[in-house]
């Protein structure tokens, strides 16, 4: 099994299976977050540093930086949210966005080993990014689509993950710097959707050895009581295999801890026990 | 994939993989009720029948009955605590104990296919117990230990399943008409027991077959937040496999009504709603 090690300037974070999921802070998007949108489109970026410091005391292991909205240069602005960012906290950020030419200034200024949020199968996307975490030695989330979309069924899944990891190496990025998103697609669209997600984790860990993550708050969109459908689909994404999680730490936090205590990935219960000790002080 | 029927004189109830998870009502238990244990070493029903209803207003599918405590002699109390439990709701009923001897007592008296709960892998248990579930037609939990003990690995988990299929099967019973319990053992003790359990319910799902329960709240003892621990493991159990749970069905339905739906065991997500809206008109 592998593991993927990325860095700030002083830090160092290591995803690998048997380990305890390493938790990805995802608040600093300003999809759906109105207030955030407006200060980036105003280049204020004092939410930025806040939301960092936050999710750093919530427990995230890593932060993503995204600010692509409406009314953003992202090639001017994520360089100087990755700054922002850097200057709050010193854990390792998860540089994020669909424009290779923000991701390369961004890149350009981050001190360590970024994790780059991300490539997908599609053919634009292996060209335009494959290269750029070579040339920055950073490590990279390969999200399962392709040219025809997310594929229904976990078989297309490890498909795109398979061809990602071959272009990948064949770029010179070594295997192990490549973190699969198995892509949780919404269940109240698709009834086969979730155990399609489940089971593309198994299989992407037994087939393919490598780490994966998953921003699995998808899987409830358009259902009721959402937070308990994605504490569910995250303990049985901890079980099937997943080694990060791209979510909110503050809220699902505990559950993770939760599953990674079943999971034997977290010896004689010490993390479990503290953040429950944790929790008791702040009440 | 096999299916399992169990029926009450007027309800039928399949527990079979793909199918909604069946839930067990587990509370007609007097193991850490002190209320519940001294009404029946007083021989008063009252409670039980009170609990058959409850938990069949919770949604229990099913219901246990077991009357096994000191001072009780279950030959006599269970068959009366049987017809309580019938008198009071339409349910199929789980007929629980350790003592073949009531077991058949209770058997004599019930009215329709019961599910006996439990013979084990030790010889004395296959040999008491198969006969009674052959002769009254019923179905049977067989729990993964044998005169060694419950096994710490999936493996042993997966051996032990087998035999007593087999041994079932010798006896005349129909394969479909076993259901094993694959035992949640203490993850503060062991913290491999966690992935044992859910390994060796993807097992007996994929190489015997047959259905599959699981009484979960053990895998939380001696840890604090057992709530939080029992929720993630239901789930990580149902995506497993696992095709019915022995649980207090009041405070987990919800949870495994998500992992349901996530498990493309609840289309158009009907019964997930549906609760939800029943929680909702409720408060």
């Amino acid at each position: 099994m592998m593991e993927t090690i990325v860095s700030s300037a002083t830090r160092e974070v290591i995803i690998g299976h048997g380990r305890p999921t390493v938790l990805i802070g995802e608040r600093i998007n300003p999809a759906g977050k109105k207030k955030l949108a407006e200060a980036l489109v105003a280049g204020n970026l004092d939410i930025v540093r806040a939301e960092a410091v936050a999710q750093a005391q919530a427990g995230a292991d890593i932060i993503d930086v995204n600010v692509g909205t409406f009314g953003v240069d992202e090639v001017a602005l994520l360089p100087k949210a990755v700054q922002a960012a850097m200057g709050a906290v010193d854990l390792p950020l998860c540089i994020d966005s669909a424009k290779p030419e923000a991701l390369d200034a961004a890149l350009k200024v981050y001190k360590g080993k970024a994790l780059v949020n991300s490539v997908t199968g599609e053919e634009r996307s292996l060209q335009a990014v494959l290269p750029l975490v070579k040339r920055y030695g950073a490590a990279v989330v390969g999200l399962v689509q392709d040219d025809r979309g997310v594929p229904r069924d976990a078989e297309g899944r490890v498909t795109i993950a398979q061809r990602i990891l071959e272009k990948a190496e064949a770029a010179g990025i070594p295997r192990q710097d490549v973190v699969i998103d198995c892509l949780a697609t919404a269940v109240g669209a698709d009834a086969s959707a979730g155990m399609a997600v489940i089971e593309a984790i198994r299989r992407v860990k037994s087939e393919l050895g490598v780490n994966i993550t998953l921003g699995a708050s998808n899987i409830s969109f358009g259902l009721p009581d959402r937070e308990l459908l994605n504490n569910a689909f995250l303990a049985m994404a901890v079980a099937a295999g997943a080694t990060a999680l791209i979510v909110d730490v503050a809220r699902v936090r505990p559950i993770i801890l939760a599953a990674d205590l079943l999971s034997n990935r977290d010896h004689h219960a010490r993390r479990y026990i503290q953040a429950y000790r944790q929790r008791q002080s702040a009440q």
